[in-house]
């Protein structure tokens, strides 16, 4: 009963068997092999146009690096309060930028509120010598509370932000995941909504530890070689990288992996609000977030489930854990079994239903 | 033929078994793991002592890393002019250390000269403001030239440096490749000889991407956690390196590996020169460079045999090329086939002995 | 009527005549000259301690660098949300600390709340490695709404913040006017409450331009001189701060400038009241914060007078420029002519009475 | 008997007593107050087209300044060796470009060789991933070794620097007095030798502390006025810095003070070479290096003299002081006066001769 991160499972059996089956023979390095020039192309295809495409192994150095790109150390990039590139990579944007300010936007869900975004365009206006001058917004689909934002909801931003002159970044650690749950196509949640690099992760979700940067116009990807070299994230054996990527993306088995993980994740969600507790964020994804009875969080430890009771000030006043219950974060991966999620749910309904 | 560079060659057999068998289950995430508990006992007991381990993907990033935790942004960082943290990391050095300078120093084959590293220190007096202020002498052993410091030059240089109160940092990227060349404990070649902190990579040795930064005095290493994870260095999937560098080091497979590389290189070295090649750094480990004829160099590539030419300014004028002569670097690895490097020979052999 | 700013007035006569007489004959550059050893024999002697004094030319420097010298790359600044390092500084406490994060507290009149810090020290655990670590509080006294801490707020904030293992910073760019309004000893309003360094203006008060950076333990100015030098604000002839600090505080020339500035500011807030404007921050130094007519502002604004719009959102809703009013800041300083301040309140009265 | 630093000098006393006339009423702050515009306007009739013109307080902020407008993070910035920027500045050019590298050329009499340039474009190619990447060439006009190059060779590195798709940086702390040594014009030896930036000094030769950097194309200076901001170089009371610059150029006063310095020197030069002493490198401007016997520089001192000796590493051997010589700089400034010229001379000659 593991439901602390989707990080805390390994590669799914076809991405590890792909690896094994790469490690033959030779390969250049730096990028220059084969299996690196597949996942370029496999990627474009995915995209459905030309893009400028970086392998790396972890999701902060993709995020950071993309926004670095974007940003002068002088520049402000605008995300949500709660964001994953705002409180949990202990300064890597703003390291990577050279000190750029990540602006934190309010909203309810996770998610973005449009006025917020406004207030802050306005706050920070273009040429205002003494302040940090606007330059990126950054969306994460899905969210830190594991919400999605909507493709109109996506192209409403992308089109303000290009009209007050920033680029639009995606933290796409769970894309796969999003993808999954609202059937779009990738460029429909990206390009076509106005996305201008997407930081793409398979590694919470089949892969060991691989991550895209995605350039959808490729003439904001000159430096990106070279900030990655001197950050020393240019694996030498990139072959390995791009093994993970070109097999997760092989037969939609990225979209295999994440739909049985939102499966997961919804039966979860199901079997809480039956026995009770309460869900405050919509279940969009893989990630429960749940306010659970302290005696069923007890029960639940005890029969050795592993979860992260979760920081309840990004909750509204009125869905704050009360006296006597925790507030917690579930989530589902690839290879979470849905025998785990029943007992998971029957431990918990013991407790609330006696 | 592929002479190119050790990380042309993929993991041995025994680490990608090892990875296989580590996928199965949850793991904590971000070094909690079992798995990484015995990297950083399995080192501690190489070296010997207690020490501070730190897992992570790349070579850059460990020397970079490594560095920074010692220098201020305004120290100087010691290094051979040819090092590779000088010319071959695009500046990572100066990136994680905020904008430390390197200073080049001279000396043969590819070793820091005493005096050059005495001069260097009357050049960067302690306390003169307007100078950078110096903080680490770097070692690389093996060096960018293939030859190694001697145990005796290693302590002479570290006593040095703690007199002036540097630091001492070694750059072991070929670290196994040198251990197995000297016959010298791990302990022998770093902190007792003075170096506080070592860039330990298994990645050109039979793994896939995987490095430790280890300190010897852990009293050093408090800042640590937070520069990796700033930079995008901690993975999350910690077991997948950790299992690694375990796989590496149990029943001293990475000696096996590297003695294999330095035999193949010993045997390339003695081919060549009997084939009249000149060999123009002594052959420490597992790279030769070598001067050989246009023709030879014609007929292997054609002959589809991989490797670098290899800048002639580290020569000294009477090493140079001359006309009809190219310069290059061949690398063996653990995945060298001796009858690879017969072939090489024969074929280069063929050339000059008509 | 010029009421833009404290920095829209030159130098005093006293400050302007001993300039004068310092630019006779040669000095030993860089600090060594005998005016700066005596700015900071009587900076010592003002602060009643020993204390290590760098003088340089403007505040956001000397913030930049003081709040650097407390905190790592991956600290946490803690400031109010509004505070001049946080807004105005174009990201110059990022770039100095190479990329910390400043993390704005809410709290009314521009004072930080203590509920706010103590729920961002909460929410910035020291040792959770994904985020941020807590390093630095810093008050601005005055405040950006000219407002005043009194000393037990911050023995209050300086015990809190040394209890929770951070460092005090106070940006005393108004400091001046703060002692004099609050007729306490500099030692009472900085090292006896907590603070540990000070950046102590004396540009917008009568001098050309000089700042001074005061640590109270010397042992934390150990790297300021290669800080300040790196950075360029390291001046050559440094006996032109010197003399600047120096007649500043000769006889409370410094005091005697800025009661003057805070006693124009208390006429312009009488006599605004009087006529139906509303000041909408206690008015306890030298600047009144208003909202008045549109129809004064114009009316205003055609006779010359000078003086910023403000941006309203660091209001209460209720305070909120309604319809028909405008938010304006005034500032007065040593320079003011009571004259202009009278003539300014008849025309603002003539429009509002009619 | 000062001969230390052209910046042991104070003001000329017409930019001093242009200084207390501009002390007289309000103007507005940062720049846009009307003695900005007019050194602006001077300073673009003097080098006879529009630039882009900053005015900021040091010389060591302006020359990093610069750079940094010009490298990225990554980039290789190639000066001399013994430059200024290079040895003297602390790191200041890292820290302003994030980290770049300065590369030393080498080069007699303080000046770059070509082949020394040609060579470091050779070890930097373009494009390649591992190296940091050829951005800058700074030329320091005159240099630390108080040379100058001729209009042609500035011209030559010129062109060789654009065609490499570089961009030139001149440091100009003496400016003033390379020109009126060469006389020719500033655009002579600025842009129409290919110089895209020029750091222009006026602290080291009349002014307090007043520098301006000049962008000869306006296009590559419209991030400027952001990095001043952020480093804190953007005085509020501009005005003061603005008139040092507009007294100074006014009526040619800038040459009629260097002029001055550059004969005392002359004088100088020709009287220690009558007494004997060896002149090391040739002396253009207004500053003589020289080896003398220590029995001369003790009396000298003993006499009052001030000045600093000097590192002999960047002498040719056959240049180097001997057993029982002293290697000595020696600065002169539109303040020398020539009779101490003359008894530092007679002091030296009743050494040598007797």
């Amino acid at each position: 009963m593991d439901f602390a991160s989707d990080n805390a499972s390994g590669a799914s059996d076809r991405v590890m068997a792909a690896l094994v089956h790469a490690n033959k023979g030779f390969a250049p390095a730096y990028g220059a092999d084969a299996a690196t020039k597949e996942a370029e192309a496999r990627l474009g295809a995915l995209f459905e146009r030309e893009c400028a495409v970086f392998l790396l192994a972890t999701g902060t150095a993709s995020n950071a690096l993309a926004l670095a790109s974007f940003t002068p150390p002088w520049g402000a990039i605008f995300c949500h309060q709660d964001a994953h590139v705002m409180d949990d990579e202990c300064g890597a944007p703003e390291f990577y930028s050279a000190g750029a300010k990540l602006v934190g936007l309010s909203g309810s869900d996770g998610k973005i509120d449009a006025q917020s975004f406004d207030a802050a365009l306005e706050a920070y206006p273009r040429g205002l010598v003494k302040q940090v001058q606007p330059a990126v917004l950054t969306l994460s689909q899905a969210t830190e509370s594991g919400t999605l934002y909507s493709l109109d909801e996506i192209a409403a931003f992308g089109a303000r932000a290009h009209d007050a002159g920033l680029a639009v970044h995606m933290d796409g650690a769970r894309f796969a995941n999003s993808i999954a749950a609202l059937g779009c196509t990738p460029a429909q949640m990206t390009w076509r909504a106005g996305v201008d690099v997407l930081s793409l992760g398979a590694s919470k979700n089949g892969a060991i530890a691989c991550e895209a940067v995605v350039f959808f116009d490729s003439s904001h990807a000159h430096d990106f070689v070279y900030r990655r070299k001197r950050a020393g994230h240019t694996l030498s054996k990139s072959r390995f990288l791009a093994t993970q990527m070109n097999a997760w993306l092989e037969d939609d088995h990225w979209l295999d992996l994440t739909r049985h993980a939102n499966s997961c994740a919804a039966q979860l969600e199901a079997g809480l609000r039956n026995a009770g507790a309460r869900i405050v964020w919509p279940r969009h994804v893989n990630e429960v977030f749940a306010v659970v009875p302290r005696a069923a969080d007890v029960a639940l430890k005890e029969a050795g489930a592993r979860y992260y009771e979760w920081p309840s000030r990004a909750l509204a006043p009125e869905q704050a854990p009360r006296e006597g219950e925790v507030f917690v974060r579930l989530v589902c991966s690839f290879a979470t079994d849905p025998a785990d999620v029943a007992r998971f749910v029957a431990i918990c309904a013991q407790i609330t239903k006696g």
